[in-house]
């Protein structure tokens, strides 16, 4: 087999050299949709940057950065060590950030990583970030960004997460099956990918089951543990409380759970409880917490997987694409009829 | 007030100045008497080394590491927020590394740091570990290393831990306060500091209350959790089986519980549990879990604080000393009489 040169794929595609090596390198005096005839073609026949070339470039330091919003949190828990399976078959080491969903942290991180101290960067954003332009930078670098769990659709690379959506229905489907009439659904924020399908999910399951969606029962806690609380506590003691709540993240549950505690609610009798969880202990808890369960290990490792493609190849591999692993709805007591 | 200089400290000690620097570096040609008088010294004259010296020798790095065995683990997580939060103050970055309790792979982590990539490391070592030479190597190439909860005696510098020998003697004491006559003490280490020093206190207050230590219910779990598993549950199946369980760690306790369930075992009618934990949910589970709580997010400031004096001043600021933070005993129903 001989190797695909610049030379072929720019002969193919008649367009100079010059133009397909700009469009390689993500330049931005090239069109989206030259690039994408570019990237297309150079995955097809399989071309390959002259390594010399590669390694003069960028001197390796067989390092991958990790951003993360927090780690009391079984899902990046479980997560990392997925990612860090695979950095071990790399030979690469694990640098673990967290941005405590702040989003000056993580520009502060961010722009950190920007000075080549790693070689790649898995990114899942923080609750309180709108603007993704520091991650645009640091992919535009040729630091290779890949993101999993909360990503942004804006920026042109591979993203792995649950199917959100799915879940979401589906985790809404089940409280109405178990005899919900008014369910609550509870965030973290009202912006972050994974709240925004979720709750897509949630409406459209209460429509095609013939309930009203009633903005008053769409909860977002921003802020502190405390906040979260208070909201969950205000949203129990309404006169016309709700008989279901859908936790998009797990410590909205415990949240929930210690709630109820406090208002002598039982659970699942006043109300029933499922939550987004990689929870260790959702079958030993009192009741035991039906989860939306994430196959966090595995997204973890698939995310390292292709960001270590890209930089076994090139940055530009990673083209724009989502990858979609599904999660496991498992029924405990706390949904019991 | 004048500075002291290195020429004060020879001269008041009867030195040589290059006696007196080479013990400040904790050079190997000086006795540990000798340094041990010099830093005494230095400490009470308030020595500081010459600040343009010291700029020149290093660039920093404004990152430091921590070195911990895993993150499923609420003590870790909530540590790491105290020691983030000290770094914040400083404005440096925290870079976590995961040793995944291999020794293997703490030595690849601490070799990786020596090469200047951080100004200073935190470090709870791996159960597998029993050789410190990497991290001693570490602390000599002046970057200060500092120890939290899993230490080791044999290093000169400071370690912040909790009262481990008298928090295993006060959740012994509590169980057989509470009825149990046959206790089991769960570890994940014969070595490791956290569990030697928890199993004394465990050993001393059995003695102190005339009952006889047996070493079949002393059970090491080294390895993976299905081992642990099949430990506890051949604990618990054999006719003579425990009436309480002291797990020294969170994860231990957690598969008591599954054991317990799976076994058809009541906590606490026909086993007590008390384990050390920071486990959010300890008091939602079925039952609630009777803890010995750390001050984990004091331990990580603490250790942060003590960090960041040693680099701001030199190294050898970092006597060997240890800082003890008290635990708490929560009682909860798993042990209820």
């Amino acid at each position: 087999m001989t190797n695909t040169s610049l030379k072929d794929l720019a002969k193919e595609l008649n367009l100079s050299v010059s133009t397909v090596s700009r469009a390689l390198r993500d330049s931005h005096e090239i069109s989206p949709d030259t690039k994408e005839k570019v990237l297309i073609l150079a995955k097809k026949l399989n071309y390959q940057p002259n390594p010399y070339a590669r390694s003069l470039r960028k001197q390796k330091s067989k390092t991958i950065a990790v951003v993360i919003p927090e780690i009391a949190n079984n899902f990046f828990s479980l997560a990392i060590n997925g990612i860090e399976s695979i950095a071990q078959e790399n030979d690469y080491h694990v640098l673990i950030y967290l941005t405590h969903e702040d989003y000056e942290k993580e520009l502060s991180i961010i722009n950190h990583l920007s000075s080549g101290r790693v070689d790649g960067v898995l990114v899942s954003i923080s609750s309180a970030t709108n603007d993704i332009r520091h991650l645009e930078e640091l992919h535009r670098k040729d630091i290779p960004v890949v993101f999993f769990d909360r990503i942004s659709d804006n920026i042109n690379t591979i993203k792995v997460t649950t199917d959100d959506y799915n879940s979401g229905y589906k985790a809404t489907n089940h409280l109405i099956d178990q005899g919900c009439k008014r369910i609550a659904f509870l965030s973290i924020s009202s912006k972050l990918s994974i709240g925004v399908k979720r709750m897509e999910g949630y409406k459209d399951a209460l429509k095609d089951r013939g309930i009203n969606v009633e903005e008053k029962l769409i909860v977002h806690t921003e802020g502190s543990p405390e906040e979260s609380h208070n909201k969950i506590k205000q949203l129990l003691t309404d006169p016309n409380r709700p008989d279901g709540l859908f936790a998009s993240v797990e410590k909205l549950a415990i949240a929930s759970y210690h709630c109820c505690h406090e208002l002598h609610l039982s659970i699942p009798k006043d109300v029933k409880i499922i939550s987004f969880s990689n929870l260790e202990t959702a079958s030993l808890l009192n009741p035991s917490l039906t989860t939306i369960t994430q196959p966090a290990f595995e997204i973890g490792k698939e995310a390292a997987r292709v960001l270590f493609k890209g930089l076994d190849k090139h940055k530009t591999f990673l083209l724009n694409k989502s990858i979609i692993l599904d999660s496991q709805l498992i029924e405990r007591e706390s949904t019991a009829k």
